[in-house]
């Protein structure tokens, strides 16, 4: 884990003042390390049936599509409002001030789909049990969910306590 | 490349009155057809020595870390305004109704990349050549654009006449 841990690049007080953001760039420019870690990503499910990945917009897109690919399955994007174009399920859900939706197409998956939800970092889990929530609205199973960073003392496991949930990096 | 064209969903006025808006979903849904088709994309440069792939926020994340992870190089991914954490080279575009910016790493390239910049569409060509010219701006080689679908009436093909151009679908 500390190959992947050297990868991660701290920068303080982004997107705000006191935040200290872990930027995953330099891991997704370094073709050995991403391998090696969306291998570790997936290798959890490997014999776990998994007919789908879903990924959160927008660096969700990168570490999904890999995985899925990886998989042999197909990837559904999970979208910010008004980006897909065809009829959308849609959730709310709270951000720090406000809140915002998720969208995804309504044929996106059947009741026999065994979903792993993927994203890059899981912080407070607002985002990942909405993207869980709508999955499930549209009758499929989420199966596990998967994070490159996991940020445990934001507790967003806690959101997720439904799930499998397997996490790269913890900090 | 009927098969591929049999996986893209056409949907009529959308965003807005008049449109037609060639959705890829279907296609990155289903894992044999998304294999051609990113197998058919990067095939033009598989001797290029392409040394990292670029994708355009948020769609060009899907098909540039599957085209990087076939290449076997390093993916880099050209934001929207305020994502990327660390310092970033900016650059002004137009859209249709007023402007937008494009910002990528400064250590995201060096002056020995080859880079292949990778989308899903190519419409009028502005996200695509303000792109390349911030590809540029950091001392980077442009190889080659490729992109999923080419809309052949909107020109964007001549914004980017400098530049190897491939798509896989033309419409």
């Amino acid at each position: 884990m500390e190959l992947f841990r050297a990868k991660i690049r701290d920068i303080p007080n982004f997107p705000q003042p006191g935040i200290l953001f872990r930027d995953i760039t330099p891991l997704i420019k370094d073709p050995a390390a991403l391998r090696l870690a969306v291998r570790e990503i997936l290798h959890p499910f490997l014999s776990r049936n998994i007919t789908v990945v879903a990924g959160i917009e927008a660096r969700g897109f990168i570490f999904g599509s890999l995985v899925a690919w990886e998989l042999g399955v197909g990837f559904v994007p999970l979208r910010k409002p008004g980006k897909l174009p065809y009829i959308v399920e849609s959730i709310s859900y709270n951000l720090e001030y406000g809140s915002t939706n998720l969208e995804v197409h309504t044929d996106a998956f059947s009741s026999e789909d065994n979903v792993l939800l993927v994203d890059d970092l899981l912080a407070t889990g607002g985002s990942a049990k909405a993207a869980c929530n709508l999955i499930e609205r549209l009758g499929a199973t989420v199966t596990a969910c998967a994070f490159v960073i996991e940020l445990d003392s934001l507790k967003g496991r806690e959101q997720l306590s439904n799930y499998v949930i397997h996490s790269l990096l913890h900090y």
